[in-house]
């Protein structure tokens, strides 16, 4: 594929102030660090080709000499590769790291696993599948392939869309065994081994996998400090034409950012100029702190033509409870329903019976998002004091938190962490291509005493690995890759 | 790809008695008429090289002239065609019609669905559920995420193996969302785009989309008037080399036939001297109608080395219970947990727990052998009485009768069905490249006053069919299409 390119506007806003307040080194230097930090962090992809020098130079407001200097600077690094008619094009020295298989996690040991965003089932859920129970006999006289799923549970589903400010026909849903079995069934019906899939960078890793399993190729976008870089997006949509877009606008995984209303609509806007069909991953849209939500972003295309919508129960409920839906227009599902049949057939039952019940009695996440406010401010309390100086900013919603380390370590610290007896999930894991090796995802789903011990094993983890640089020889690496990530 | 090659021996099995009782027609006529017959009924698959003439001609005793002039017939008729350096090649006048996909049902009308081959749910299935639910809160403080399935089904499941004639420990066995799942995520963990994938022909309508989805191409290899031929299988395992064979040895769907205990082991010795791997469904298992199993062909490799046994309680329990597994080594069983992640993440705990239930119940199968065999012998009577001058063999078990038409319409018959009220599968729903048109899949599932009204249905639509040809331009055959097949 030929390079992105990365527009000097662009750049420049996820450069940010990136002279610092010491300026008593060479500017040139400064933003060679700068940029060699965005493309450690994964925030610029590797493979993307930057700005002219003197366009570059002209938006940064320095002298042509400086960028001259700092791209040298990163060239001599290996962070810049220069291709002759393409520009400077990003790289990692060394190679560059896969996106990598997410494995099971061992059997019980003294580990505590922080790698899992997810939580013990809420009160209230045993009685949602009693309340199934009583009602699975009517269903029990039939053969039980329901291919789009039980029609009281797409009508509480399409009822659900239509209370969040987004009408809705039960026609326009399928039920699916989860989100990420409705993310391969999306992938299969819209994708070929080959094409592109446009993706927010960092992302879900697990997505990131179905992807790559499907024989595509994520182009990664990045994440700007805050929100999202919508003019960026556009740029790659029209230069490299993926055939699909898959973004997590509601409390991103593993950002935690909620975009805004006013985005939403840019996007769908951007969606419908560039033909760029958009899966629009609303997994997390169920644990937010409490503040208003803007409607999904299929209320901006109700029809569903462009955008397709991936729901689940399984954060806001409980992800033993395999249930999940996507929301499109009728004839794509239509059509989903009838790849369903070599995929898994359909959903069971009386899990969808479940479903119907909570939807039913659902007024509102009841102490939920206090409870998670309430876990996510404790545990950046805890880091605050354990690991001043890393920056844990508060997401908007969320299982967990995107953690900022001050140097690129977070693999080497996972791999300290793990003799240490502590499962954490490093940056890389989130990256399509490497990267983001400055920052951790701290899920703050575990209870309040297993989180203070795992901060006390992580800054533990933090000091060894400072005493005593971690070698390669002693390296649990594998042992790492080879860890689930929910 | 190269053209399989068929042995002159196989290609003689496969012709059985081709001279029938009325040998007034030239020799090398009924010669012609035969291999039509077995290239329209998908006996011999399309692209496939047929014996040299002088070899055939020896082998079936017949002069070389004989010989010469029934593969110039086929030739002009457009069954055969002649490649330079390659011989002759089976081929369908017209073009190939490719696997359909399978549909969902419409909704609710006053057709009968005869398409699927599946049952309600038994008695004590409520009660097995219920008694998941009072279990079910020792799993609730947990995430509810078990990639490789709760370890007391895993145990369940291997000691049904054990009982079965094969030994098994619990971390061989993968519990997937039923078969389907499985089979996906099998040829995810084995197969990439492009690669061969050997197929009993016929075989599974929904397997053969799963490999086709997954971007693989189906091999098929004919099945002979009765049992397997394990010398043409052998053959074509060395002459493709597939990455994997997809084979149904317990009640095959759709012919019902069921491989004897000596197969096994020679099917498994050839997988091991070609180095193919086997993927045997076992989907149907509990369908027989009692006579005694040989045991799973999984018993012959007990390590799960070479042979993945596919199993699933869809069809001895009930479909609307997504619950099956995967048996093969530790080593494949911990990838195949590791993909998991990127396909469905899990299956749903109280699914799980209800099928560890059923198997800790199981003593036998009760009454069920009994009913089926009553129910398969109804609907030969039936079809006896209505449509005499078709061939309706009994199966050793399963689900449906693969009966044979006299004559190669069954698309026609369909689709005519059709227009009075009635779904029925034709045979080529189950060839991997058209043929199969003299058969049709007959499910005796259905209740006994709804068999006796298909069955009156289909012999009506016969009847007109033959009074009045149907033409393509009525024909509902894209409706025909749009079905979903079970």
């Amino acid at each position: 594929m030929d390079a992105i390119s990365l527009k000097a506007g662009s750049l420049s806003r996820l450069l940010g102030q990136w002279r610092g307040a010491d300026s008593a080194d060479a500017a040139y230097r400064l933003l060679a660090r700068a940029l060699r930090l965005l493309i450690l962090d994964g925030r610029v992809g590797l493979g993307v080709r930057l700005p002219g020098e003197r366009e570059l130079a002209e938006v940064l407001g320095v002298s042509r000499t400086t960028l001259t200097a700092a791209y040298g600077q990163l060239r001599d690094e290996g962070y810049l590769l220069s291709r002759r008619g393409s520009g400077s094009v990003t790289h990692l020295p060394g190679g560059r790291a896969a996106a990598g298989e997410i494995a099971d996690i061992g059997e019980g040991d003294s580990f505590i696993d922080w790698t899992a965003a997810a939580l013990p089932a809420p009160a209230g859920l045993w009685q949602a599948y009693e309340e199934a129970l009583r009602r699975l006999p009517a269903w029990l006289s039939g053969i039980g392939y329901e291919a789009l799923g039980l029609p009281e549970l797409r009508e509480a589903i399409a009822h659900d869309y239509a209370r969040r400010g987004c009408p809705t026909r039960p026609e326009q849903i399928i039920v699916t065994s989860g989100a990420q079995n409705g993310l391969t069934l999306a992938l299969r019906a819209l994708t070929g081994p080959g094409d592109r899939v446009a993706v927010d960078h960092p992302t879900y890793h697990n997505a990131l996998g179905a992807i790559l399993r499907n024989s595509c190729q994520p182009v990664p976008i990045s994440l700007p400090e805050t929100g999202w870089d919508l003019e960026a997006m556009e740029a790659i949509f029209r230069q490299t034409g993926p055939r699909l877009a898959y973004l997590l606008p509601d409390f991103h995984n593993p950002t935690g950012r909620l975009m805004d209303a006013a985005s939403r609509q840019a996007l769908v806007a951007i969606a419908a100029r560039t033909r760029t069909p958009l899966l629009i991953d609303e997994t997390m849209a169920g644990t937010g702190f409490g503040s208003p939500m803007p409607a999904p972003v299929a209320a901006h295309d109700p029809e569903g033509h462009l955008v397709l919508s991936l729901g689940s129960v399984a954060k806001r409920h409980w992800g033993g409870l395999r249930v999940g839906w996507i929301r499109a227009s009728e004839q794509r599902i239509a059509e989903l329903g009838r790849l369903r049949a070599i995929l898994d057939m359909a959903t069971p039952v009386l899990e969808q019976l479940a479903v119907t019940v909570l939807f039913e009695r659902e007024s509102g996440m009841g102490d939920r998002p206090a409870m998670l406010r309430a876990r996510c401010e404790k545990l950046i309390a805890l880091l605050g004091e354990a690991l001043p100086h890393w920056r844990v900013p508060m997401p908007e919603g969320g299982l967990a938190l995107w953690a900022e380390l001050p140097h690129p370590e977070a693999s080497a610290l996972a791999a300290m962490a793990q003799t240490l007896g502590l499962r954490v999930a490093p940056g890389p894991r989130f990256a399509a291509d490497g990267g983001f090796e400055r920052f951790l995802r701290l899920p703050f789903t575990l209870p309040e005493p297993d989180l203070a011990r795992a901060v006390e094993r992580l800054a533990q983890a933090e000091a060894r690995l400072h005493r005593r640089p971690f070698r390669d020889s002693e390296s649990p690496l594998r042992l790492i890759e080879a860890e689930r990530v929910i």
